[in-house]
Protein backbone atom coordinates (compact mmCIF):
# COMPACT_ATOMS: atom_id res chain seq x y z
CA UNK A 1 0.00 0.00 0.00
CA UNK A 2 1.47 3.56 -1.20
CA UNK A 3 1.84 5.79 1.75
CA UNK A 4 -0.89 8.46 1.40
CA UNK A 5 -1.07 12.48 2.19
CA UNK A 6 -4.42 13.77 2.46
CA UNK A 7 -5.36 17.44 3.31
CA UNK A 8 -8.37 19.56 2.87
CA UNK A 9 -8.56 22.68 0.16
CA UNK A 10 -10.61 25.12 0.89
CA UNK A 11 -11.82 27.11 -2.54
CA UNK A 12 -14.85 29.23 -3.88
CA UNK A 13 -17.15 29.40 -6.53
CA UNK A 14 -19.72 32.06 -7.01
CA UNK A 15 -19.57 33.10 -3.47
CA UNK A 16 -19.84 29.56 -2.10
CA UNK A 17 -17.21 27.88 0.16
CA UNK A 18 -16.09 24.61 -1.02
CA UNK A 19 -14.09 22.40 1.07
CA UNK A 20 -12.15 20.00 -1.61
CA UNK A 21 -10.00 16.86 -0.92
CA UNK A 22 -6.85 16.29 -2.25
CA UNK A 23 -5.52 12.24 -1.60
CA UNK A 24 -2.19 11.52 -3.03
CA UNK A 25 0.60 9.28 -3.02
CA UNK A 26 3.58 10.47 -0.70
CA UNK A 27 6.59 11.71 -2.42
CA UNK A 28 7.50 9.94 -5.64
CA UNK A 29 11.30 10.61 -5.97
CA UNK A 30 12.76 10.26 -9.25
CA UNK A 31 9.51 9.43 -10.34
CA UNK A 32 9.23 11.78 -13.06
CA UNK A 33 12.69 12.50 -13.71
CA UNK A 34 12.26 12.41 -17.26
CA UNK A 35 9.38 14.86 -17.57
CA UNK A 36 11.90 17.23 -15.13
CA UNK A 37 14.50 17.08 -17.75
CA UNK A 38 12.32 17.93 -20.33
CA UNK A 39 11.03 20.98 -18.85
CA UNK A 40 7.81 19.13 -17.26
CA UNK A 41 5.76 19.10 -14.32
CA UNK A 42 7.80 18.72 -10.63
CA UNK A 43 9.36 15.26 -9.85
CA UNK A 44 6.40 14.93 -7.24
CA UNK A 45 3.45 15.73 -9.91
CA UNK A 46 1.11 12.79 -10.81
CA UNK A 47 -1.56 12.52 -13.67
CA UNK A 48 -5.03 13.89 -12.01
CA UNK A 49 -8.38 12.86 -10.79
CA UNK A 50 -10.98 15.57 -10.39
CA UNK A 51 -13.54 12.89 -8.82
CA UNK A 52 -17.26 14.60 -8.65
CA UNK A 53 -19.39 12.94 -5.52
CA UNK A 54 -22.88 11.36 -5.78
CA UNK A 55 -25.69 13.22 -4.76
CA UNK A 56 -25.06 12.68 -1.29
CA UNK A 57 -22.11 15.25 -1.38
CA UNK A 58 -18.75 14.93 -0.14
CA UNK A 59 -18.12 12.52 2.84
CA UNK A 60 -16.01 9.57 4.05
CA UNK A 61 -17.24 7.29 1.23
CA UNK A 62 -15.63 9.72 -1.75
CA UNK A 63 -12.34 9.92 0.41
CA UNK A 64 -12.32 6.60 1.08
CA UNK A 65 -12.80 6.42 -2.83
CA UNK A 66 -10.31 8.70 -3.37
CA UNK A 67 -7.72 7.03 -1.30
CA UNK A 68 -8.22 4.16 -3.58
CA UNK A 69 -7.11 6.06 -6.39
CA UNK A 70 -4.70 7.40 -4.95
CA UNK A 71 -3.33 4.03 -4.22
CA UNK A 72 -2.52 3.72 -7.65
CA UNK A 73 -0.35 6.26 -7.91
CA UNK A 74 -3.24 9.52 -9.15
CA UNK A 75 -3.22 12.91 -7.21
CA UNK A 76 -6.94 12.86 -6.57
CA UNK A 77 -8.90 16.10 -5.71
CA UNK A 78 -12.47 14.96 -4.49
CA UNK A 79 -14.60 18.11 -5.35
CA UNK A 80 -16.82 19.56 -2.85
CA UNK A 81 -19.99 20.57 -5.16
CA UNK A 82 -22.78 21.22 -2.41
CA UNK A 83 -19.98 23.38 -1.03
CA UNK A 84 -19.07 23.74 2.67
CA UNK A 85 -19.20 19.41 2.91
CA UNK A 86 -23.25 19.40 2.93
CA UNK A 87 -23.88 15.81 2.46
CA UNK A 88 -27.70 16.16 2.28
CA UNK A 89 -29.89 13.48 3.80
CA UNK A 90 -32.94 12.80 2.38
CA UNK A 91 -34.58 12.61 -1.07
CA UNK A 92 -36.17 16.30 -1.04
CA UNK A 93 -32.69 18.18 -0.39
CA UNK A 94 -31.17 15.95 -2.37
CA UNK A 95 -33.91 16.87 -5.82
CA UNK A 96 -33.53 20.41 -4.52
CA UNK A 97 -29.71 20.54 -5.15
CA UNK A 98 -29.62 18.47 -8.32
CA UNK A 99 -32.53 20.38 -9.34
CA UNK A 100 -30.56 23.54 -8.86
CA UNK A 101 -27.69 22.75 -11.16
CA UNK A 102 -29.76 21.64 -13.78
CA UNK A 103 -31.49 24.67 -13.66
CA UNK A 104 -28.05 26.70 -14.24
CA UNK A 105 -25.76 24.46 -16.31
CA UNK A 106 -23.45 27.80 -15.33
CA UNK A 107 -23.34 27.27 -12.09
CA UNK A 108 -22.82 23.82 -12.24
CA UNK A 109 -19.92 23.95 -14.60
CA UNK A 110 -18.79 27.38 -12.57
CA UNK A 111 -18.09 24.99 -10.01
CA UNK A 112 -16.42 22.04 -11.25
CA UNK A 113 -14.10 24.69 -12.82
CA UNK A 114 -13.12 25.80 -9.32
CA UNK A 115 -12.54 22.67 -8.36
CA UNK A 116 -10.63 21.64 -11.08
CA UNK A 117 -8.33 25.28 -10.34
CA UNK A 118 -8.37 24.18 -7.13
CA UNK A 119 -6.80 20.40 -7.66
CA UNK A 120 -4.30 22.09 -10.78
CA UNK A 121 -2.70 24.51 -7.90
CA UNK A 122 -1.66 21.06 -5.91
CA UNK A 123 1.63 20.48 -6.52
CA UNK A 124 1.07 16.98 -6.52
CA UNK A 125 -1.82 17.55 -9.30
CA UNK A 126 -0.69 17.60 -12.80
CA UNK A 127 -3.62 19.37 -14.04
CA UNK A 128 -2.23 18.44 -17.77
CA UNK A 129 -3.18 14.97 -17.20
CA UNK A 130 -6.66 15.79 -15.91
CA UNK A 131 -8.89 12.76 -15.73
CA UNK A 132 -12.28 13.71 -14.19
CA UNK A 133 -14.36 10.75 -12.66
CA UNK A 134 -17.65 10.72 -10.57
CA UNK A 135 -20.75 8.26 -10.02
CA UNK A 136 -24.24 8.90 -10.08
CA UNK A 137 -24.50 12.68 -10.20
CA UNK A 138 -20.54 12.98 -10.23
CA UNK A 139 -20.83 11.10 -13.43
CA UNK A 140 -23.28 13.24 -14.69
CA UNK A 141 -20.70 16.19 -13.74
CA UNK A 142 -17.81 14.18 -15.79
CA UNK A 143 -19.89 13.84 -18.97
CA UNK A 144 -21.53 17.71 -18.29
CA UNK A 145 -17.78 19.13 -18.33
CA UNK A 146 -16.70 17.33 -21.19
CA UNK A 147 -19.47 18.46 -23.02
CA UNK A 148 -19.00 22.02 -22.54
CA UNK A 149 -15.04 22.33 -23.36
CA UNK A 150 -13.49 21.17 -20.32
CA UNK A 151 -9.41 21.16 -20.47
CA UNK A 152 -9.76 16.95 -18.82
CA UNK A 153 -8.09 14.22 -21.07
CA UNK A 154 -10.93 11.97 -20.09
CA UNK A 155 -13.59 11.13 -18.43
CA UNK A 156 -15.23 8.37 -16.44
CA UNK A 157 -19.04 8.10 -15.75
CA UNK A 158 -19.98 5.13 -13.89
CA UNK A 159 -23.46 5.05 -13.43
CA UNK A 160 -24.27 8.41 -14.40
CA UNK A 161 -27.59 10.07 -14.68
CA UNK A 162 -27.49 10.57 -18.36
CA UNK A 163 -30.90 12.38 -18.11
CA UNK A 164 -28.92 15.49 -16.73
CA UNK A 165 -26.56 15.81 -19.75
CA UNK A 166 -27.74 18.42 -22.05
CA UNK A 167 -27.71 17.65 -26.10
CA UNK A 168 -25.64 19.87 -27.11
CA UNK A 169 -21.86 18.95 -27.75
CA UNK A 170 -20.56 21.67 -30.28
CA UNK A 171 -18.19 23.39 -27.62
CA UNK A 172 -16.45 19.73 -26.33
CA UNK A 173 -13.00 19.22 -26.89
CA UNK A 174 -12.30 16.12 -30.17
CA UNK A 175 -9.36 15.08 -27.79
CA UNK A 176 -11.32 13.67 -25.07
CA UNK A 177 -11.83 9.98 -23.90
CA UNK A 178 -14.58 8.64 -22.36
CA UNK A 179 -15.74 5.92 -20.37
CA UNK A 180 -19.45 5.45 -19.70
CA UNK A 181 -20.13 2.20 -17.20
CA UNK A 182 -24.37 1.66 -17.06
CA UNK A 183 -26.29 -0.72 -16.33
CA UNK A 184 -29.23 -1.70 -18.11
CA UNK A 185 -31.90 -1.26 -16.15
CA UNK A 186 -30.98 2.05 -15.06
CA UNK A 187 -33.95 4.05 -15.52
CA UNK A 188 -31.69 7.48 -15.56
CA UNK A 189 -29.76 5.88 -18.24
CA UNK A 190 -32.09 4.36 -20.44
CA UNK A 191 -31.69 4.18 -24.45
CA UNK A 192 -33.38 7.74 -24.61
CA UNK A 193 -30.55 8.77 -22.70
CA UNK A 194 -27.49 7.31 -24.13
CA UNK A 195 -28.69 7.44 -27.62
CA UNK A 196 -28.02 10.94 -27.68
CA UNK A 197 -25.10 11.50 -25.52
CA UNK A 198 -22.97 8.90 -28.06
CA UNK A 199 -24.78 10.90 -30.92
CA UNK A 200 -23.10 13.68 -28.86
CA UNK A 201 -19.83 12.62 -28.58
CA UNK A 202 -19.22 10.99 -31.76
CA UNK A 203 -20.27 14.39 -33.46
CA UNK A 204 -17.96 15.98 -31.32
CA UNK A 205 -15.23 13.19 -32.83
CA UNK A 206 -14.82 11.80 -28.91
CA UNK A 207 -13.80 8.65 -28.43
CA UNK A 208 -15.64 6.45 -26.50
CA UNK A 209 -15.95 3.11 -25.23
CA UNK A 210 -20.22 2.30 -23.58
CA UNK A 211 -20.23 -0.76 -21.41
CA UNK A 212 -23.43 -2.06 -20.20
CA UNK A 213 -24.33 -4.89 -18.04
CA UNK A 214 -27.07 -6.78 -17.77
CA UNK A 215 -29.63 -6.85 -14.37
CA UNK A 216 -28.09 -3.87 -13.25
CA UNK A 217 -30.05 -0.81 -12.08
CA UNK A 218 -28.52 2.93 -10.62
CA UNK A 219 -26.18 3.19 -8.08
CA UNK A 220 -24.98 -0.42 -8.79
CA UNK A 221 -21.19 0.72 -7.10
CA UNK A 222 -22.37 2.01 -3.32
CA UNK A 223 -22.73 -0.78 -1.40
CA UNK A 224 -25.53 1.51 0.46
CA UNK A 225 -27.60 2.11 -2.67
CA UNK A 226 -30.04 -1.11 -1.02
CA UNK A 227 -30.63 0.71 2.26
CA UNK A 228 -32.15 3.85 0.31
CA UNK A 229 -35.04 1.60 -0.44
CA UNK A 230 -34.69 3.50 -4.14
CA UNK A 231 -36.76 1.95 -7.01
CA UNK A 232 -34.39 1.59 -10.52
CA UNK A 233 -31.45 0.91 -7.68
CA UNK A 234 -29.29 -1.48 -6.60
CA UNK A 235 -25.95 -2.66 -5.22
CA UNK A 236 -24.37 -5.15 -7.67
CA UNK A 237 -21.18 -6.47 -6.54
CA UNK A 238 -19.63 -8.32 -9.60
CA UNK A 239 -20.13 -5.43 -11.58
CA UNK A 240 -18.88 -2.44 -9.23
CA UNK A 241 -15.83 -5.20 -9.48
CA UNK A 242 -15.91 -4.75 -13.10
CA UNK A 243 -16.75 -1.42 -13.47
CA UNK A 244 -13.74 -0.65 -10.76
CA UNK A 245 -11.32 -2.44 -12.71
CA UNK A 246 -12.34 -1.43 -16.06
CA UNK A 247 -12.10 2.28 -14.85
CA UNK A 248 -8.66 1.40 -13.47
CA UNK A 249 -7.28 0.42 -16.42
CA UNK A 250 -8.98 3.29 -18.59
CA UNK A 251 -6.95 5.48 -16.11
CA UNK A 252 -3.53 4.02 -17.27
CA UNK A 253 -4.57 4.06 -20.54
CA UNK A 254 -5.29 7.83 -21.07
CA UNK A 255 -2.92 8.86 -18.55
CA UNK A 256 -0.48 6.78 -20.02
CA UNK A 257 2.69 4.81 -18.54
CA UNK A 258 3.32 7.20 -16.16
CA UNK A 259 6.01 6.05 -13.70
CA UNK A 260 4.43 4.78 -10.07
CA UNK A 261 0.97 3.99 -12.25
CA UNK A 262 0.30 0.59 -11.58
CA UNK A 263 -0.22 -1.11 -14.54
CA UNK A 264 -2.41 -3.76 -15.45
CA UNK A 265 -0.34 -6.98 -15.44
CA UNK A 266 -0.74 -7.54 -19.03
CA UNK B 1 6.33 -17.01 -20.33
CA UNK B 2 4.61 -20.83 -19.03
CA UNK B 3 5.52 -23.72 -21.01
CA UNK B 4 3.35 -24.63 -23.70
CA UNK B 5 2.26 -27.84 -25.27
CA UNK B 6 0.58 -28.43 -28.40
CA UNK B 7 -0.71 -31.25 -30.13
CA UNK B 8 -3.20 -31.70 -33.16
CA UNK B 9 -6.53 -33.20 -32.18
CA UNK B 10 -8.42 -34.99 -35.36
CA UNK B 11 -12.12 -35.55 -34.51
CA UNK B 12 -15.29 -36.01 -36.91
CA UNK B 13 -18.47 -33.99 -37.41
CA UNK B 14 -21.60 -35.90 -39.45
CA UNK B 15 -18.32 -37.50 -42.13
CA UNK B 16 -16.10 -34.49 -42.09
CA UNK B 17 -12.69 -35.10 -40.37
CA UNK B 18 -11.45 -31.98 -38.48
CA UNK B 19 -8.28 -31.49 -37.29
CA UNK B 20 -7.87 -29.55 -34.06
CA UNK B 21 -5.52 -28.25 -31.96
CA UNK B 22 -4.86 -28.16 -28.26
CA UNK B 23 -2.43 -25.67 -26.65
CA UNK B 24 -2.09 -25.79 -23.38
CA UNK B 25 0.35 -25.32 -20.19
CA UNK B 26 2.82 -28.03 -19.78
CA UNK B 27 2.26 -29.74 -16.07
CA UNK B 28 0.61 -28.49 -13.28
CA UNK B 29 2.16 -29.50 -10.32
CA UNK B 30 0.13 -29.16 -7.01
CA UNK B 31 -1.66 -25.97 -8.49
CA UNK B 32 -4.89 -28.64 -8.15
CA UNK B 33 -4.03 -30.09 -5.22
CA UNK B 34 -7.39 -28.76 -3.30
CA UNK B 35 -9.47 -29.69 -6.43
CA UNK B 36 -8.27 -33.31 -6.05
CA UNK B 37 -8.09 -33.32 -2.87
CA UNK B 38 -12.05 -32.59 -2.80
CA UNK B 39 -12.58 -35.10 -5.39
CA UNK B 40 -12.37 -32.68 -8.60
CA UNK B 41 -10.44 -32.64 -11.68
CA UNK B 42 -7.20 -34.24 -12.66
CA UNK B 43 -4.26 -32.30 -11.42
CA UNK B 44 -3.66 -31.26 -14.80
CA UNK B 45 -6.58 -29.99 -16.18
CA UNK B 46 -7.32 -26.93 -16.58
CA UNK B 47 -10.68 -24.23 -17.49
CA UNK B 48 -11.12 -24.95 -20.87
CA UNK B 49 -11.55 -22.90 -23.85
CA UNK B 50 -13.09 -23.78 -26.93
CA UNK B 51 -11.75 -21.30 -29.40
CA UNK B 52 -13.70 -20.62 -32.62
CA UNK B 53 -11.76 -19.33 -35.28
CA UNK B 54 -12.71 -16.57 -37.49
CA UNK B 55 -14.43 -17.03 -41.29
CA UNK B 56 -10.32 -17.82 -42.86
CA UNK B 57 -9.81 -20.79 -40.91
CA UNK B 58 -7.45 -22.94 -38.23
CA UNK B 59 -4.18 -21.07 -39.30
CA UNK B 60 -1.21 -19.87 -37.72
CA UNK B 61 -2.94 -17.00 -36.41
CA UNK B 62 -5.71 -18.40 -34.47
CA UNK B 63 -3.04 -21.01 -33.04
CA UNK B 64 -1.06 -17.77 -32.00
CA UNK B 65 -4.08 -16.69 -30.37
CA UNK B 66 -4.12 -19.98 -28.35
CA UNK B 67 -1.21 -20.02 -27.17
CA UNK B 68 -1.61 -16.07 -25.70
CA UNK B 69 -4.26 -17.90 -23.67
CA UNK B 70 -2.84 -20.90 -22.71
CA UNK B 71 0.16 -18.77 -21.34
CA UNK B 72 -2.58 -17.30 -19.05
CA UNK B 73 -3.38 -20.47 -17.49
CA UNK B 74 -5.77 -22.23 -19.33
CA UNK B 75 -6.36 -25.50 -21.49
CA UNK B 76 -7.24 -24.56 -25.44
CA UNK B 77 -9.06 -26.24 -27.59
CA UNK B 78 -9.15 -24.59 -31.50
CA UNK B 79 -11.84 -25.99 -33.35
CA UNK B 80 -11.70 -26.71 -36.91
CA UNK B 81 -15.04 -25.67 -38.65
CA UNK B 82 -14.35 -25.82 -41.98
CA UNK B 83 -12.41 -29.27 -42.10
CA UNK B 84 -9.23 -30.50 -42.93
CA UNK B 85 -7.75 -27.32 -41.71
CA UNK B 86 -9.25 -25.73 -44.59
CA UNK B 87 -7.95 -22.00 -44.91
CA UNK B 88 -10.20 -20.44 -47.70
CA UNK B 89 -8.52 -17.74 -49.47
CA UNK B 90 -11.36 -15.34 -51.11
CA UNK B 91 -14.51 -13.78 -50.53
CA UNK B 92 -16.55 -16.46 -52.55
CA UNK B 93 -14.85 -18.90 -50.78
CA UNK B 94 -15.79 -17.57 -47.19
CA UNK B 95 -19.26 -16.72 -48.57
CA UNK B 96 -19.88 -20.39 -49.31
CA UNK B 97 -19.18 -21.41 -45.87
CA UNK B 98 -20.29 -19.26 -43.40
CA UNK B 99 -23.36 -19.17 -45.98
CA UNK B 100 -23.84 -23.20 -45.17
CA UNK B 101 -23.24 -22.65 -41.30
CA UNK B 102 -26.09 -19.72 -41.66
CA UNK B 103 -28.55 -22.12 -43.90
CA UNK B 104 -28.05 -25.47 -41.93
CA UNK B 105 -27.29 -24.22 -38.19
CA UNK B 106 -27.73 -28.08 -37.09
CA UNK B 107 -24.51 -28.77 -38.94
CA UNK B 108 -23.04 -25.70 -37.43
CA UNK B 109 -23.71 -26.86 -34.07
CA UNK B 110 -23.17 -30.41 -34.54
CA UNK B 111 -19.55 -29.12 -35.73
CA UNK B 112 -19.27 -27.48 -32.32
CA UNK B 113 -20.50 -29.85 -30.23
CA UNK B 114 -18.10 -32.50 -31.61
CA UNK B 115 -15.19 -29.57 -31.36
CA UNK B 116 -16.40 -29.55 -27.91
CA UNK B 117 -16.60 -33.34 -27.21
CA UNK B 118 -13.36 -33.39 -28.78
CA UNK B 119 -11.93 -30.92 -26.41
CA UNK B 120 -13.58 -32.27 -23.49
CA UNK B 121 -11.54 -35.64 -24.21
CA UNK B 122 -8.34 -34.13 -23.53
CA UNK B 123 -7.07 -34.36 -19.88
CA UNK B 124 -6.26 -30.84 -19.83
CA UNK B 125 -9.20 -29.63 -20.77
CA UNK B 126 -12.07 -29.56 -17.29
CA UNK B 127 -15.35 -29.30 -19.92
CA UNK B 128 -17.23 -28.58 -16.65
CA UNK B 129 -15.49 -24.90 -17.06
CA UNK B 130 -15.62 -24.38 -20.39
CA UNK B 131 -15.97 -20.92 -22.13
CA UNK B 132 -16.42 -20.71 -25.88
CA UNK B 133 -14.60 -17.60 -26.97
CA UNK B 134 -14.19 -16.18 -30.86
CA UNK B 135 -13.88 -13.22 -33.15
CA UNK B 136 -16.00 -12.48 -36.18
CA UNK B 137 -17.31 -15.93 -37.37
CA UNK B 138 -15.90 -17.59 -34.24
CA UNK B 139 -17.70 -14.69 -31.82
CA UNK B 140 -21.15 -15.85 -34.04
CA UNK B 141 -20.28 -19.39 -33.50
CA UNK B 142 -20.28 -18.80 -29.52
CA UNK B 143 -23.48 -17.11 -29.04
CA UNK B 144 -25.34 -19.42 -31.36
CA UNK B 145 -23.35 -22.00 -28.74
CA UNK B 146 -25.40 -20.28 -26.18
CA UNK B 147 -28.51 -19.43 -27.72
CA UNK B 148 -28.91 -23.38 -28.31
CA UNK B 149 -27.96 -24.37 -25.03
CA UNK B 150 -24.65 -25.13 -24.85
CA UNK B 151 -23.27 -26.54 -21.95
CA UNK B 152 -20.54 -23.60 -21.14
CA UNK B 153 -20.68 -21.38 -18.56
CA UNK B 154 -19.66 -18.35 -20.49
CA UNK B 155 -19.06 -17.01 -23.35
CA UNK B 156 -17.23 -14.19 -25.56
CA UNK B 157 -18.07 -13.07 -28.44
CA UNK B 158 -15.45 -10.47 -30.01
CA UNK B 159 -16.72 -8.70 -32.83
CA UNK B 160 -18.93 -11.06 -33.43
CA UNK B 161 -21.13 -11.40 -36.59
CA UNK B 162 -24.37 -10.74 -34.87
CA UNK B 163 -26.43 -10.87 -37.89
CA UNK B 164 -25.74 -14.63 -38.23
CA UNK B 165 -27.23 -15.23 -35.13
CA UNK B 166 -30.91 -16.40 -35.00
CA UNK B 167 -33.61 -15.18 -32.53
CA UNK B 168 -34.73 -18.24 -30.29
CA UNK B 169 -32.85 -17.70 -27.11
CA UNK B 170 -35.56 -20.36 -25.55
CA UNK B 171 -33.46 -23.64 -25.67
CA UNK B 172 -30.29 -21.17 -23.95
CA UNK B 173 -29.43 -21.90 -20.18
CA UNK B 174 -30.05 -19.28 -17.82
CA UNK B 175 -26.80 -20.04 -16.24
CA UNK B 176 -24.20 -18.12 -18.66
CA UNK B 177 -22.65 -15.53 -18.90
CA UNK B 178 -21.70 -14.01 -22.37
CA UNK B 179 -19.13 -10.80 -23.10
CA UNK B 180 -19.45 -8.94 -26.20
CA UNK B 181 -17.38 -6.25 -27.55
CA UNK B 182 -18.36 -4.67 -30.75
CA UNK B 183 -17.49 -1.89 -32.75
CA UNK B 184 -19.86 1.38 -32.79
CA UNK B 185 -19.37 1.02 -36.60
CA UNK B 186 -19.18 -2.55 -37.32
CA UNK B 187 -21.80 -3.48 -40.18
CA UNK B 188 -22.18 -6.47 -38.99
CA UNK B 189 -23.63 -5.34 -35.81
CA UNK B 190 -25.55 -2.71 -35.46
CA UNK B 191 -28.45 -2.02 -32.91
CA UNK B 192 -31.10 -3.73 -35.22
CA UNK B 193 -28.52 -6.76 -34.96
CA UNK B 194 -27.65 -6.44 -31.13
CA UNK B 195 -30.92 -5.43 -29.53
CA UNK B 196 -32.74 -9.08 -30.51
CA UNK B 197 -29.25 -10.66 -28.53
CA UNK B 198 -29.91 -8.22 -25.63
CA UNK B 199 -33.50 -9.27 -25.67
CA UNK B 200 -32.81 -12.69 -26.45
CA UNK B 201 -30.02 -12.97 -23.75
CA UNK B 202 -32.43 -11.18 -20.92
CA UNK B 203 -35.55 -13.33 -21.63
CA UNK B 204 -33.13 -16.25 -21.09
CA UNK B 205 -32.26 -14.85 -18.00
CA UNK B 206 -28.84 -15.13 -19.11
CA UNK B 207 -26.19 -12.23 -17.43
CA UNK B 208 -24.23 -10.16 -20.67
CA UNK B 209 -22.09 -7.43 -20.77
CA UNK B 210 -22.01 -5.19 -23.73
CA UNK B 211 -18.91 -3.24 -24.79
CA UNK B 212 -19.15 -0.91 -27.38
CA UNK B 213 -16.24 1.17 -28.87
CA UNK B 214 -16.68 4.32 -31.08
CA UNK B 215 -15.10 4.59 -34.33
CA UNK B 216 -14.72 0.67 -34.58
CA UNK B 217 -15.13 -1.24 -37.36
CA UNK B 218 -15.71 -4.94 -38.18
CA UNK B 219 -12.23 -7.50 -37.28
CA UNK B 220 -10.85 -4.53 -35.62
CA UNK B 221 -8.47 -7.07 -33.57
CA UNK B 222 -6.51 -8.43 -36.66
CA UNK B 223 -3.88 -6.56 -37.72
CA UNK B 224 -4.29 -8.20 -41.19
CA UNK B 225 -7.94 -6.86 -41.64
CA UNK B 226 -6.62 -3.68 -43.80
CA UNK B 227 -4.55 -5.18 -46.07
CA UNK B 228 -8.25 -7.20 -47.15
CA UNK B 229 -9.55 -4.17 -47.87
CA UNK B 230 -13.04 -5.04 -46.52
CA UNK B 231 -15.55 -2.05 -46.43
CA UNK B 232 -16.80 -1.97 -42.92
CA UNK B 233 -13.52 -3.60 -41.20
CA UNK B 234 -10.54 -1.75 -40.04
CA UNK B 235 -8.21 -3.04 -37.51
CA UNK B 236 -8.23 -1.21 -34.25
CA UNK B 237 -5.04 -1.58 -32.62
CA UNK B 238 -5.83 0.05 -28.95
CA UNK B 239 -9.08 -1.05 -28.84
CA UNK B 240 -8.07 -4.46 -29.82
CA UNK B 241 -5.96 -4.53 -26.55
CA UNK B 242 -9.30 -3.13 -24.83
CA UNK B 243 -11.39 -6.17 -26.07
CA UNK B 244 -8.18 -8.38 -24.85
CA UNK B 245 -7.73 -7.14 -21.43
CA UNK B 246 -11.05 -6.93 -21.07
CA UNK B 247 -11.47 -10.76 -21.98
CA UNK B 248 -8.77 -11.90 -19.93
CA UNK B 249 -9.98 -10.04 -17.01
CA UNK B 250 -13.79 -11.78 -17.95
CA UNK B 251 -11.95 -15.53 -17.99
CA UNK B 252 -10.70 -15.14 -14.73
CA UNK B 253 -14.02 -14.41 -13.59
CA UNK B 254 -15.71 -16.69 -15.00
CA UNK B 255 -13.51 -20.20 -14.57
CA UNK B 256 -13.13 -18.86 -11.06
CA UNK B 257 -9.88 -18.21 -9.06
CA UNK B 258 -8.50 -21.46 -10.13
CA UNK B 259 -5.10 -22.23 -9.14
CA UNK B 260 -2.05 -21.46 -12.15
CA UNK B 261 -4.66 -18.71 -13.81
CA UNK B 262 -2.98 -15.32 -13.53
CA UNK B 263 -5.69 -12.95 -11.84
CA UNK B 264 -5.52 -9.20 -12.58
CA UNK B 265 -2.69 -7.48 -10.28
CA UNK B 266 -5.90 -5.53 -8.77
Amino acid sequence: MAELTQRDVAYEANGTRMIGCLVAPVGAAGADASALAAGGPAAESRPGILLVHDAFGLGADTIDLAARYAELGYAVFAADMWGERTEPQGGADIGRLIGSMAANRGEWMSRLGAAHEAAAAQPEFDADRTVIVGACFGGSSALEYVRTGAPVVAAVSIHGGLDLVAHDWSAAIGSATVLLCTGADDPMAGPEHWQPIKAGLTGAGIDWEFDLYSGTRHAFTNPKTDALGMPGAAFHPRNAARAWARTVDFLGEVTGAAAGIRSSAR
